[in-house]
């Protein structure tokens, strides 16, 4: 057995309370190369009076991925202290203890040895990861308020290029959408089910996406202003959606009368330890350029001299954006807060972001933008869930770019399900594309099954899923500023076959959410290379088949159909052309 | 190469800021399995804009144990941004990337893959895991008050038995020792050498031990009174001595006015609520018997029925607990808090409480009672340091119960070293006894030798090293209670040669701190299986040799002898008898 592989590690992701008194504890081994895995477990004050674990339960292998297996027990325990220790038998018929000091030989006197035990020492509830609970049952849509709908054209910026979905848009060009043009599709975006809209920032920065914020206090005048926002998140709730706004705290505009202030007064400035400023007076280049960042004298995103890095370890400033955040909760009644590059801002700054706004709003939803593995945040006290990339670009790279097979993508998936608890994992933020990239269907290179399929697996998984606005009527576009073209309003520009596509989509996933948020999630790969998912719940079972081969497969008929893009099924059987998918229900 | 084995954790022990601009990042791969191990690293946005690491550095196999090699590289950035992925090859040749996604081969697609990279988005002070400079430099001695020194008879108990060390103490003993005879002492211990005093409890309780308060505001009657503890502190501060105070806040005494209401006033009490309580009217049993915890009805330390748990999540209990932190700090100056049960309390109390004293005292010296492995509280809002009992028990194992071998002690030293960053290592509190187990003298069989080599190895280990009161002295004692007897004052009582050994060992650990604190560890065995500490440090070494082998071994002079407990030292050679050492300085 290869013991050097053997890994768990206590109060993580690995060893967590997943409801008040259900206790998930994972473990992991070298693939295909343990038997085996006993966890012993008990209270712990037990242990020390009788020498002995209380329980023993045989863990059940979930998952694994090209190098690991990994294991799962569900416990619970009598007095709320779990001392627990694996024992783990090799496929080779080794026989071991693994526990708080490493591995150790089974002997009794490794077995009594309390210092051996793992811990969770006492199980309280303020220490659980909480998540809200609403955000398992949303379906997301994300507005970028520039290009979704013009409402209002007397608001629109002077220049304003006339609304055609066929213009590419350049970096600095304005169409005129706004915030009365949301309000006047909230009817068609109730039609299609959608129960949660995502807003890029709409607070006011010079710039057509906004994210140079200038003042965080005021709605941008091309969008409106509080008072039309106000109706919008009362009209929103009224139909039973969420709303969720975009805040830039990594950086501020340098427009912002901050950053004047400190360009104009220099070290005077009283703004001048609101930024990370190296030395005065500070460069006031506005363009980036290839060497820029050897000239910057002031820390920036990304070396952006527009985009001038916030000091969030300032009291002050964290107090003015800690003021923002709890404004715009208890003045408009805003459901969620999706933190623009929020991994660059220190933890501290976050924590106290936590309690601030779920003292105000217990059930609010908090969203990192974070591309990377992101347990550092997701600890119950910053935030419930981030941006999942590493899902999107692995449903993208099987499903649409066809780079990857379907044994990479089942272990990508499998090891990204033990990245986080599980109940993170419920309220990951799943999308497959957003301003920040090519939409999918350029991705898919117009491919609709494709992007119909790849949309049902994200939709089928879990997490709460969100789409980008004009997904649902076909729009394409490169990277960005390609991504941002403004969404066809003209029923004869829109794909009403991908509308109604989506319509169903949404109303799949609504009716089988208790299958796809708390189902036992089985991901395999037939030997025709045919991908599966299986989601068992409550004594019966969904069973998603998914093409992406390239060539016809035939499948019997083992459940009810109740979803899919394929157009053949006869009595016993199911085609499935390439990139068709179906899902049957077998109760 | 055994690529399942492959370790890394971003922003944990194994990737972190050690001083403001340095930055610590461990790995591990299976032992003896690795060549090389390449670090490949830079800024972020530089990655995104070039494709490429800004740098690559060797990693530097630094410790190994049983099952594993760490490697270790210290590596600084330009622009506070961390991108970082590892480049292995294996002692087959084999070489792969390791980074944020797992193994992928070593392609530059896979290198230039901005995903692949493990990241610290943005180095910030405030989240930098920061401990107070003083504690490394502290030689602590742990008094427990009621049996250290009687400084008043007035305030003894009635019924305190005769002050005689050879009295086997029983649990419900009394012998009048208070904080007069500490005073009284101070001197004493003050050219022992000593510069931190840590006390057992000294608040208002019924028992011998205290660890049952009853109030924590009032200094117990029969140890003093508030005059004579802030007379302590000023006394001791003026000898340079520090003084910490053990805070039992997981539990309060049964004979509390809290828990005394609970039982009187049942569901009407106004502290129903401080407590874990099932249902009412609550169990009045008061003496432990093996199956009361299927009868007690709230949660308890240990099923003690004299120890009711408190609700810490509790906003009063919280503030209460908060408000007694702040008052001794405040009030009379403590520099540390030694907290009982440490790991049985939420992480969201000890977080608070964190804020709350080093808000007060900002270099204050937060330890927690854990013995098992402690990550989950060290991340640098929780405590400084746990007491540090895997280290504690290595070292008896090896050098007093011999038990273990040369090997194993230095493969448990060297995972151990990884279990935490090196900063928190070095305010680990280490010591080898306590109120709570048997004295080293007694686990050692009289061999005083032993005992010896053992201080000195712990003295010679980076963290904070402690002495339980009488070590010095040569005191013996079984578990509780019997290693709480009587300080013996008569010198004629007195170990003279081992009080002698610990006042120049304290004096060597203070003249070589920067050595022992600092400089590069290495632990090895040579063949004949002599334990061998090596130092590096400002270009000079300190190698310290153990014998515990049983048999004489003759080494070769290789520099200045400057401490040991050897007998024979030649022009060339040194003579270690068994369970003799010898500390060398190589310049």
């Amino acid at each position: 057995m290869e013991k050097a592989a053997l890994y768990h590690r206590a109060e993580s992701e690995y060893a967590y309370l997943y409801t008040a008194d259900e206790i998930h504890i994972r473990f992991r081994s070298k693939k295909d190369d343990v038997d085996q895995v006993w966890l012993h477990y008990g209270d712990s004050t037990i242990f020390e009076d009788s020498g002995k674990y209380q329980y023993r339960v045989l863990m059940r292998k979930v998952a694994a991925d090209d190098l690991h297996d990994y294991w799962l027990a569900n416990v619970r325990v009598d007095y709320r202290r779990l001392l627990y220790l694996f024992e783990v038998t090799g496929k080779d018929g080794e026989n071991v203890l693994f526990g708080d000091l490493g591995v150790v030989e089974n002997q009794p006197q490794q077995y009594h040895e309390l210092l051996n035990g793992f811990r969770i020492p006492y199980l309280h509830e303020s220490d659980r990861v909480k998540v809200p609970a609403w955000v398992k049952e949303t379906c997301w849509y994300q507005i970028f308020p520039e290009r979704f709908a013009n409402g209002n054209p007397n608001i629109s910026p002077v220049g304003s290029l006339p609304w055609n979905a066929n213009t590419a848009p350049a970096n600095e060009d304005f169409f005129g959408g706004d915030l009365y043009g949301v309000l006047d599709k909230l009817d068609y975006l109730a039609e299609l089910g959608i129960n949660g809209l995502y807003f890029c920032p709409i607070f006011e920065a010079p710039s057509n996406h906004k994210y140079d914020t200038i003042n965080y206090f005021e709605i941008d005048r091309h969008f409106g202003d509080k008072a039309i926002f106000r109706k919008l998140v009362q009209e929103a709730h009224r139909r039973g959606m969420k709303v969720m706004l975009d805040a830039v705290f990594n950086h501020i505009g340098n427009h912002s009368p901050q950053w004047q202030d400190v360009i104009k007064n220099g070290e005077l400035s009283v703004y001048r330890d609101w930024f990370h400023i190296h030395h005065f007076p500070v460069n006031t280049e506005t363009e980036w350029t290839p060497d820029i960042h050897l000239r910057l004298n002031y820390d920036t995103f990304a070396f952006r001299p527009k985009m001038p890095k916030l000091n969030t370890a300032n009291p002050q400033v964290k107090q003015y954006l800690l003021d923002i955040a709890a404004y715009w909760i208890k003045e408009f009644d805003i459901d969620a807060w999706r933190l623009d590059v929020a991994n660059e801002i220190d933890h501290q700054y976050w924590k106290e972001f936590h309690k601030t706004v779920t003292a105000i709003k217990p059930d609010i939803y908090i969203l990192g933008e974070i591309w990377h593995s992101a347990r550092p945040w997701l600890n119950g006290d910053e935030f419930h869930g981030v941006m999942n990339y590493p899902l999107a670009n692995s449903i993208k790279d099987y499903f649409l770019s066809k780079t990857i097979s379907a044994q990479t993508l089942q272990h990508r998936l499998n090891s990204q399900a033990m990245f986080y608890r599980q109940q993170t994992n419920e309220v990951m933020f799943n999308m497959l594309d957003s301003h920040d990239t090519e939409r999918i269907l350029t991705v898919a290179k117009g491919n609709k099954n494709a992007v119909k399929s790849a949309l049902a697996f994200m939709y089928l998984h879990c997490g709460t899923p969100c789409i980008y606005y004009g997904t649902e009527v076909g729009m394409a576009g490169g990277g960005d500023p390609d991504c941002r073209r403004v969404m066809p309003w003209d029923e004869g520009q829109q794909d009403q076959n991908m509308r109604k596509f989506m319509k169903e989509l949404i109303a799949f996933r609504k009716a089988y959410q208790e299958h796809i948020i708390y189902g036992e999630r089985q991901i395999r790969v037939l030997d025709n290379q045919l991908l599966q998912v299986n989601l068992k719940q409550h004594g019966s079972e969904l069973v998603a088949s998914y093409n992406s081969t390239g060539t016809p497969i035939t499948l019997e008929k083992t459940g009810k159909v109740v979803f899919g893009n394929m157009l053949s099924v006869a009595n016993k059987d199911i085609i499935l052309a390439p990139d068709e998918f179906v899902v049957q229900l077998i109760s």
